[in-house]
């Protein structure tokens, strides 16, 4: 039998809360210590709809299940009154290869895992008195970056730009019950320079930010670039900040920001960072004063989906929820 | 909603029978047209269990719809009592990306897709009036190899190979219905050289076909090396041969018999061979004569996880199976 998790089940056993943050940081240091299979993605593209597939897996050394998963993006579909996203999560017995469970939750798990690493980023990476948050875009991950963020720093202002302004208008108004004080920029280089921590979440395929915007101790978390014509930050900043750390470095060097700067022969391809595991592992090895400017770029990692897909499944099987399918 | 589709409703929908030969001449067809979109295989290895996952994944042009394919092989299943095999399906509407049915097949669709592509090897590539086939191991694809070959060739008589005789034993009695001479041989060699088509289903991982043993007119389906270190065939052959006609020749470079030739610098890495697809297309550029000899390797195509993925689903849909959850 195969129990069917839907929506409504996955919900009522995820929200994004603190309790993911431990379960996220555990992935990400198995990651950081080699004790994982995580293959390159497979992506599929569909460019007459201006849609894409992309497939990710990971296997961690010791753990009784893993996860492959399925997240697509379809640009055109708010036209046509659906969400870009979508996706599923499968669960395999890593003995057998036998599914436990198919996760139908249609990009939910993705969206959250993915602002728990924003977490994890900024709690081990930016100054610990930051309260200004900056946020580019203003998707469904701006918003999901901006509430994650609330769980690990004391935020009382974020300023906020989108290419459209109407659709940053209403971000605040929606995230008003997160009761910070919320202000859109035209510019940018204003949020940037106004914020202590800036996340961008665009799909942008030129850089956003310029190096020479970037102040003292800023923390950016850049997690919008997940393909290879993605980019979100100047080339440069990648060279030019104190520490560059990837969710996982052989991603970044191939879809991340990382990527734009090896192209462009600013800083060699062989070059290695410590990945965000390393940073969980030994926080040392990150932000050393006050003033360091650190970069966080997430490309979003199989092993994530793992952690998160069985951590559903144990709180669904407890709860007894999904439909049985043999 | 999405439909989930167990392994009875998918038995109820197909069968290993002719009407699906056309389905993946379809698929085949496309794929050699360039009309797809075929990233390459995503394979995910847990060593310590002998046990893999592959996912394969291909859009046709011009189809509402496109298949994401597992297929899970942990080889110390038979040991804990349960197939080797496992896996799914899951369709997906190619406009929107949205998920119509994920198929709990369990591997079922890809052992009857793969089986069928051996038929349609055989129907453009050996002898017409080739009668004596000679199978080279005994696992389920053995069983359905010969089962299908039966749908396009009037064979009355097969030899049998396994490493244990004791299975090739058990395959003579389990396949008495097809009502065909079978006979168990305890040397590869005397198969080649008694059949006039032969078939390799095994995982081998050192040559079993040596070159010496062709004779004039054999056509071979060479269909177990499905990774890089699978290798049925003496690498020498792909040169030989007047015909080697791979499923994908992009795949058959990377892990095929033909990777193998190129390998050891038998034959070129940039030498290129008409698909399978190609000889469907116009049968003139195949077999030319009585004593060629024809190779056809196949490593499984995401285009034909597509096609019958598409097609049972058609069939699904119109027989109201399933079960929709949302």
């Amino acid at each position: 039998m195969t129990i069917i998790l839907n929506s409504d089940d996955i919900k009522k056993c995820i929200q994004l809360n603190d309790e993911l943050i431990p379960i996220i940081e555990e992935a990400f240091k198995s990651l950081a210590l080699g004790k994982t299979v995580m293959p390159p993605i497979l992506r599929l593209d569909i460019e007459k709809y201006h849609g894409e597939s992309d497939v990710k897996a990971a296997y961690i050394d010791g753990l009784d299940s893993y996860a492959i998963k399925v997240a697509s993006g379809f640009f055109n579909n708010p036209k046509l009154g659906i969400p870009s996203s979508n996706g599923l999560m499968i669960l395999l017995d890593s003995q057998t290869g036998v599914i436990k469970t198919v996760l139908l939750d249609k990009g939910y798990l993705t969206d959250v895992r993915t602002a728990i690493a924003g977490a994890i980023s900024a709690k081990y990476l930016s100054n610990s008195d930051s309260s200004i948050a900056g946020v580019i875009g203003a998707g469904i991950q701006a918003r999901l970056q901006l509430e994650s963020l609330l769980l690990v720093r004391k935020i009382n202002k974020a300023y906020i730009w989108a290419r459209e302004t109407e659709k940053a208008n209403k971000f605040c108004e929606e995230l008003k019950h997160l009761n910070i004080n919320l202000e859109v920029c035209k510019l940018i280089e204003d949020v940037v320079k106004k914020s202590d921590i800036v996340i961008t979440t665009t799909p942008s395929k030129t850089p956003l930010i310029k190096n020479d915007w970037l102040k003292k101790g800023l923390h950016i978390t850049a997690m919008g670039s997940d393909a290879e014509m993605k980019n979100e930050l100047e080339p440069l900043i990648v060279k030019s900040c104190d520490y560059y750390i990837p969710d996982s470095l052989s991603q970044t060097k191939i879809l991340g920001e990382l990527h734009h700067a090896i192209n462009k022969n600013i800083v060699p391809a062989d070059k290695t960072y410590n990945e965000l595991g390393n940073i969980i592992l030994n926080p040392n090895l990150g932000r050393k004063n006050k003033d360091d400017i650190t970069i966080c770029d997430l490309t979003g990692t199989g092993v994530q989906d793992t952690a998160i897909a069985r951590h559903t499944f144990e709180k669904a099987t407890k709860l007894k929820l999904g439909t049985k399918v043999g």
